[in-house]
Order: structure tokens, then C-alpha cells, then sequence
């Protein structure tokens, strides 16, 4: 049993990004939910979301491992903090390292399974690792730090 | 003075990228030239790619970093071949490792300078060093390994 999406409880001022942001009418709105201790978010890439023919666009590939990062490391803080996923608002992290390593070309057409976990977390750091799978076969793997929104991000 | 776009003279099958490809109607088409011994590439992010609200989306950087990156690789291919950019179609590279480290938050409005370097270069990969500016600023920088693209990535 999964839980409600990270993404639908970050407040509105920060539901925008073009990854995962449930306000951006032209994202890619990815929702990322915790399946037991690991997280997992569904997406099924567009036809132009190619690479070469027939693969997909390693940027998007780097984009859905950047988002289903941040929010993973949310997840983690909320946990951390005694809460469930939908019971107070999910804070909000960004990338300070994002490296992914592409395995094998990703084979476009059918949905991609995202899945992270928390390596490591400190106040100051998230390290999250991520696969993303193609009809069960890990095609990309990443590892990402995740950093708490710094004040300088806040705009009036 | 700078070079025709590497991107331009990739071959019509492998054109279809989402972040560079001429022949992607609704993709980025970044275009890479040669400026001296580096490569730039200018882009102007649109208002949809957000992250958080005046800054630009990281999915988009690290994409931006990959396709530059890819293009450098191959713009240094053509000119160890004693070609220079247009002479001959451009060789096709895909990535193998993205690194991206962001320094600070990338504000959104402006236009992105994205510059890259080859550090490495053997037969069988392409090590570049990108950069992506905003307003002179360095706001992010990556380390690619590029490789040429594999015959399995190959459909008649």
C-alpha cells in the first residue's frame, strides 16, 4: 500500500517546478509515494521525449531522478519527523549534487518505474540513491544530495 | 568568431532529440558551437521552467549540460579527424555519466550561457567540463563522459 503523492502537500508557492510541481499546467507533475521504506513515482514519457529514435531523452531521464529525489528526501524529513505523508505540509528540498549514471539506452513506450531510498540524512544533507526501470530492467541509476530550501530561494 | 551548430550536422535519423535536435518540433534545439578551443551554447529558458518560483528548473540545467556535452564530444571527434564543423556529417554521442553540481540557484528571465571544454578524449570516451552562467555568474557545473553511440541504439 502506497502512500498519498510527497508533491500534493507542498504549499502552493513551491508547487510549481516543471518536474513534479502540481501547478505547472506544462509539467511533468510527478508524483512520488513511499511504497514501504522506499519511495516510487510512474511516468510514462511522451513520444517527443526522445533521445535517438525509439529511446528516451536522457535529460528527461535526469529530471524524473532529480524530482522523485527531492521529494524522497521530503518524505524522509517528514518520517523523521513523526509524520505521515499528507499530515502536515511537505518541506521542501533541493539539488545540491544530481549524478546519474546511464546503464543502457532506455527504451521509450512504455511506463518507467522510479524507486529511491535515503542513504544518508543529516540536517544540513540528504543523500538519496534512485533507479529508474524499464519493463523491470534498471536502465539508469542516480545519486543525489538533497539540501533543506535555503532562504535565499524565498521571494516575497 | 564561432562555428556552424555541431547539432546542425548530425544525420536526419538522429535528430529527433528532445534537447537538441533540429528535427523536434517541440524540443529544445540548443544549438553548440565552437568558440576557440571551447564550445557555448545560448538558451533562454521559458516561464514554465520553474523550480521554485525566479529560479530555473535543475531538470532543465542538467539537460542542457547533457546535449551541450554530447555536442562538444562530437565537435572534438570531428576536429581530431582534421574536420571542421560542416565538413562532414557530425558523429552521434550519448551519455554515459552526468555529473551536476549546483552552486547556487539559477534565476530565471535571462539567457544561460553554457560553455564546455574536453579534458579527456579516447576512442572509446569523451570526458567534458560544462559550465552554465546567468548574468556572467556561474550557477551550476557539470562532468560528462560521453561515449559513441552504441550499434544496439541503431533500428533500421
Amino acid at each position: 500500500m502506497q502512500t498519498p503523492a510527497i508533491q500534493d502537500f507542498y504549499p502552493d508557492d513551491f508547487s510549481h517546478c516543471f518536474g513534479c510541481g502540481r501547478l505547472n499546467a506544462t509539467g511533468h507533475q510527478i508524483k512520488t509515494r513511499f511504497d514501504g521504506d522506499e519511495t516510487v513515482t510512474r511516468f510514462a514519457p511522451s513520444s517527443h521525449h526522445v533521445a535517438l529514435p525509439g529511446f528516451v531523452y536522457g535529460g528527461l531521464v535526469a529530471s524524473l531522478i532529480d524530482c522523485h529525489a527531492m521529494a524522497t528526501a521530503a518524505g524522509a524529513a517528514l518520517r523523521s519527523g513523526g509524520n505521515e505523508v499528507g499530515a502536515v505540509p511537505s518541506p521542501r528540498y533541493v539539488t545540491a549534487q544530481l549524478n546519474v549514471s546511464y546503464l543502457m539506452p532506455t527504451p521509450l513506450g512504455g511506463e518507467l518505474e522510479i524507486r529511491g531510498r535515503v542513504v544518508e540524512a543529516t540536517p544540513r544533507k540528504t543523500r538519496v540513491e534512485v533507479t529508474v526501470a524499464a519493463d523491470g530492467v534498471v536502465t539508469a541509476k542516480g545519486e543525489v544530495v538533497a539540501v533543506p530550501m535555503p532562504a535565499s530561494m524565498l521571494r516575497a
